[in-house]
């Protein structure tokens, strides 16, 4: 029987909680939170759980084995850091660290103790998610031409990151997932219509060498909840589109060639149009499979499907973004 | 009786053809087209209509007040120039030219003459615009933060435009008209899958000094035909689907406001959600508006809504686009 | 060259004439309308067509060689009888007839004079109608279950016909060719808003010897377009919403069978929830491949796709239903 | 504090549980539920619940106030009588019993011992029907013209009731609710596709005397869920879609009348088609307020919206239906 420990029950919490409980060797027997409320809440549904105000106590606690961290992204690397020291598995919410350094600070020190380092990012788990990997692998697709991403709506404005780092770094984790080469650049633009300068509404554009584009509109401000990526490959594409419920993606038998001409004037396309194919999607939560991802790679010393490399190449992406925020929106070279 | 010749008549020639034919103070008496397939097509529609071959023939007739050019955008400058030469009136298909000097030379021309110029960006006829305009001059949506627009689908690849050329036009042409600001910034990036260098997926960021952001995110290799705008005030927000059949336009009760707080740290937002409101929008052809605009704009002398200097700020922000592009897409300023 | 008459240029009457004007092998050369408004428009259109405010000037004209009647349905047998008599070939708006005998007399008729009759059920030469006759001829759906339309709108409320003979006429002609079963009763409900009685809200239920039951619920009065046909089977299921632009037909592999078993308590099915396909179809109107078979069948003597025995079986259930509405809503039987 | 008990946990006892254990002012202190795999779920996630396999073991606990029947429609009334008998409050899980005579005799029960008897019609208790409710009893709408419902879904196929008294339930009980009027008659239509003859498609028509039309059209069979109810009134029209998460209620601004004429062949209609309002729904569950319902009517002594006279009258309705498919689908009076 796994033990576990988690920090942080606010907005995540409870989910990682119920699912992790649904799993048959795995037990969580210490939840650290800080705000009284949430730990009402928290007594009322599961009484028999101890609950503590301190992280330590559920880092030095000798009978835990892994350790949850749900906490704001500024205290990952620190309480992250603690956890691999004390010898237990590592599972940190999305995304890993603000910084590329603590994310490989942290990846290191994982190596060194021999134990488990997921980060959470759930959308891999999912079943549309999965399938979209098995068309591109397969080379149902054929090339990839373009990934386009709409992630929008009326949201919590997050006091500590922007809206790439809440909502692309689903994007950016996707695209790492699915494609195996590393981007060319970065270019990001947003705006922050509040004090603190975070940017409530921002745009994120990925080039890669194959020609491959990649973009993602993100925004806390839309009166309508969009969550729809187009995925454009050469002979087919996909149309993911998470808001629906059951009908989650549709396969179009309709892509674009160019057959290939010396004269530039002569462009000639070809369309193939033709039926479109909703597979059957299961539509299990993304958060049960990485649970027992969590669990089965601590027990059987296996690599998780969301390790923590993919969760450092976001970390990079979304540092790159934020550089070229910084730098007048310019974009930024990726090595 | 205004006489009026035609230029062009190929993909938008015919729609231009039928919408004049049914205003009854004005009519038809010559177009001028190359192709002996769309000729043949004209013949069939319209037997009465005398065609010939030349532009020429149709601009040096006497008896011909005013003349539509509907050719493509290289060849709008030259056509317009005679036009205009010729002491008559002038309708230029959208985008006006290919250069900010052209489009100003037509103008500076069109006012020596005295004769209407008018720049058919027929979004700006249709009741859907109007309407989104006059919940912004009557302050319903309040202060303006975005503007977000979607246009897709799996187009026609244009040999002498890029995919902002063709589709982001129409949005910077309903900005243009709906916001009095002018932009500090354009930025653009995107990706060309031809021969021919043109981009057929981009995006364009236009940055105004009150903080107001603008996106058009336009690919003509999609499986889907989205043509979504959502445009964000302080108290409303607007969602206008062109693609939705009858409900084009959601004004939504919510909009965002910000507490002021001297600390950073405290954001507080003020979410207002309430009901939703569906205008009834006329579904008349914006065309069918455009066509007798430029009539009535003939007879009484009067500025048409959709007017050269219009037309020019299109052609300069997309001119602005095409610097961004080639400067390594680099944001560059609007003077 | 085949010379066509037409009879009533009203609702209807303009797409008949755009789409025969389209055919090579067929010209128009009169039409008799008597409104003037409706007479205007025509010649404004079609300067070139001879127009007669009188009918029998089109049936008593010798170079005419078929007559299409698109009048009310209470002129459809005195009409189109003397279209027959007068030797000529008859194309009849749907319905048919208001009645069974006077459709019989027709088919009679136009037998004995070898000619052509065929009624107007445009749905019948749409693709997406074909594609679901192909489905189920080729046993792809199994064993037809049930057949249920939707079909509501603000709809134009009909002097002569109540809302069963207007729009449920389309569902009975489509059960008709894709089902070769016979019905065994039909029951009608409805209810009548206007002084006329003649019903503007109706449901009308078809029952047949296999077990399928067919519903069509019809309704003038509707704020939204529904056009929704669910087609069951005992493999797959069909649903075609033809209100959708380009998504017409969903083909679901999910049918539900049932394992047989004695105990009338244990009822086990087993449902087989699989991909949903959606096959393309081809967008162009029915009523151009109807003007086209119309045509050919004169030219080349054969059946044509929506022949007379099929508008004679749909006028057939109509009239049942009628009876069913007058005998206080009961079922009556077929025959 | 109120003490609760409960017998059935299989399908909707979870819900109801769920519900009751977040008001504060009442606990559930035993469960009766005889399926040892319910039972294994339960004490999962409510160890410190009391469970029992004999619901007579709940029905006698001395300590028991208000006892919830979550049981198949067979038991209402056996084990509500009894518990009745027993003077403790009821709550009964709808349809109330198998026949108007059942439901008759636990109303008058429940008078004599003076208890609250609710029925559990959940949809009267969302925020959508309130609404709806509301626009009826202000006359927004107008005269009610039309209540048209489609309850369709891939279904469990109930054991022992058919569709109708599985689905039209819910449409019988807000008709009830928004409606004051009684019906004149009721249709019924259906087929079984099982053995145990129970229909899973069926249609009922409901008449009043006000010329108001219901229909209801339900089905288990459907490839697609649909939950949609159109009311039409003589000034406005209701759309309730409740399968669409956010936008459920849309209020038409068009009705239609119709002015006097005393010629039956003048029918002249005049619509009015105007803006769409999408008023502000409250997405909470139903079930939860009523939960607080029933408590608060222990408590204060007071009527429950859903109350046993509404509950007997689905049951009369329902009734009337069965009647209707026995007398081979003929119409049957309500009284």
């Amino acid at each position: 029987m796994i033990k576990i420990g988690v920090i942080g029950y606010g907005y995540w919490g409870p989910n990682l909680v119920r699912n992790f409980l649904s799993i048959p060797s795995c037990e969580i027997t210490k939840i650290a939170e800080i705000k009284s409320e949430n730990l009402k809440e928290l007594r009322k549904h599961y009484p028999t759980i101890k609950t503590v105000t301190n992280a330590d106590e559920v880092i030095e606690d000798k009978k835990i084995d892994a350790v949850i961290v749900a906490t704001p992204i500024s205290t990952h690397f620190k309480l992250g850091k603690k956890v691999l020291e004390a010898n237990k598995h590592l599972l940190l919410e999305k995304p890993m660290t603000s910084s590329l350094s603590e994310a490989l600070s942290l990846i290191n020190l994982a190596k060194k103790r021999k134990k488990v380092l997921l980060v959470d990012h759930t959308f891999l788990y999912t079943d549309a998610v999965q399938k979209i990997k098995k068309l591109i692998v397969s080379k149902e697709l054929g090339r990839i031409n373009y990934f386009d991403s709409t992630r929008t709506n009326l949201g919590l404005f997050q006091k500590d990151i922007n809206v790439l780092w809440d909502l692309a770094s689903h994007d950016i984790s996707i695209l790492n997932y699915i494609i195996s080469e590393k981007p060319l650049s970065v270019q990001a633009s947003g705006v922050s219509h509040t004090k603190n300068k975070l940017e409530n509404i921002a745009f994120i554009t990925i080039k890669y060498p194959s020609g491959l584009i990649a973009h993602s509109n993100c925004s806390w401000s839309s009166p309508v909840k969009i969550r729809l990526i187009l995925i454009g490959g050469s002979k087919k594409m996909v149309v993911y589109n998470d808001v629906e419920p059951t009908e989650k993606i549709k396969v179009y038998e309709s892509g674009y060639k160019f057959i290939n001409s010396k004269d530039p004037d002569k462009i000639r396309i070809d369309y193939r149009i033709g039926d479109i194919n909703i597979p059957k999607v299961d539509l299990k939560e993304g958060l049960s499979s990485m649970a027992k991802d969590f669990i089965s790679a601590i027990k059987y010393n296996k690599k998780p499907v969301s390790d923590a490399q993919l969760g450092l190449e976001v970390v990079k992406i979304l540092s790159l973004a934020q550089e070229s925020l910084k730098k007048g929106e310019k974009p930024v070279f990726y090595k």
